[in-house]
């Protein structure tokens, strides 16, 4: 893979209910098993959880530690290893900002989101992890709220998959783009149909 | 996409537990969630949930009722949508004659499995949808027992990602594998490194 670390971040505040509103979601349990699992197969450095709720950030690290050193770390050692890779944190900004230092290097976070048309191309990223360590943003509930596009940070461009049905759960969605993010560099897209919607260019 | 029709079957029995031992595993209420909007998004035709268990299947019965026509229908009707596409059957044979009825082809079953070396590659699966109507399956627990491996059915080559951890959650792998098989025919893999294991050939 590529010299640069890379990270993911499961949003559950700023986020936006199904009417558009500013929530804060709770953390699916499902949700850190899953995420974490890919993450750990496709070499991803680190997972941070971001939740500005301290009830949840209580019930995560009893969630970590039962398979970190608990029963779970005995009945299925995997899972307390992918599970390592979870750092839990208030905002966002400081998943950037604690990333940046641990690795000495600025982070550059990439935003994704279902409804957005203005992102970055998958090669385009590709591209980006060349030159930057990455985080990989994702939100939970009806996706990540409006002011966090206002940023600056790069938008990856949506998943498309057979028509216009847009609702992958936030779990499948992490594993195709982490999927594709990891295509070797000698894989070569070449022209397709004009009126094509371009799924993996 | 290709002319020939898609199904999905995860199958709950037979199946192997982390010890190899044949086990009948319990649905899980976010497998069925998660593949259905998976395989909704790319245009797949079928889900059976193969479970032999009739209280599972009362179970199931009951989620996708409140889905597809009671409270959720109204709060989520994407879910009801995605839902719509599971079918219930007792094991995995039913599964693919019932398919196999249904639209007037002789259904090829495909296995998939994180343990195996001796499959088809995710270009040759692609070249087998031009040909037949697939069925992708999918093991829970720890993956589908040996014997559907003696059936002479196709084996789709493993997903690797980065080093030897191949614990990905089934909702992963299917999110990943329906995505690969999505790759429309005119994206050319050129060569790589000689000893690279070759993640999308």
């Amino acid at each position: 893979m590529n010299g640069h670390p890379l990270a993911v971040a499961l949003v559950h505040s700023p986020v936006v209910d199904k009417r558009g509103d500013r929530v804060v979601s709770a953390v699916t349990n499902l949700d850190l098993h899953d995420i974490a699992r890919t993450a750990r197969t496709y070499g991803v450095d680190r997972f941070y959880v971001v939740t500005p709720v301290a009830e949840q950030q209580v019930l995560i690290n009893r969630i970590l530690r039962h398979w970190r050193a608990g029963h779970g770390a005995g009945y299925n050692p995997h899972r307390g290893e992918a599970l390592s890779l979870i750092e839990i944190v208030p905002s966002l900004e400081e998943a950037v900002s604690g990333w940046s230092r641990e690795i000495g290097e600025k982070a550059l976070p990439v935003l994704t989101g279902a409804r957005r048309s203005d992102g970055v191309s998958f090669d385009q990223c590709r591209q980006l992890r060349q030159d930057h360590p990455l985080m990989l943003v994702f939100g939970t509930g009806w996706g990540l709220a409006p002011e966090l596009f206002d940023q600056g940070w790069p938008v990856l461009e949506p998943i498309r998959g057979v028509g216009d049905y847009n609702h992958l759960p936030v779990r499948a969605a992490t594993a195709i783009i982490l999927d594709r993010l990891h295509v070797e560099p000698w894989i070569t897209i070449t022209s397709g149909p004009a009126d094509h919607g371009g799924i993996r260019n």
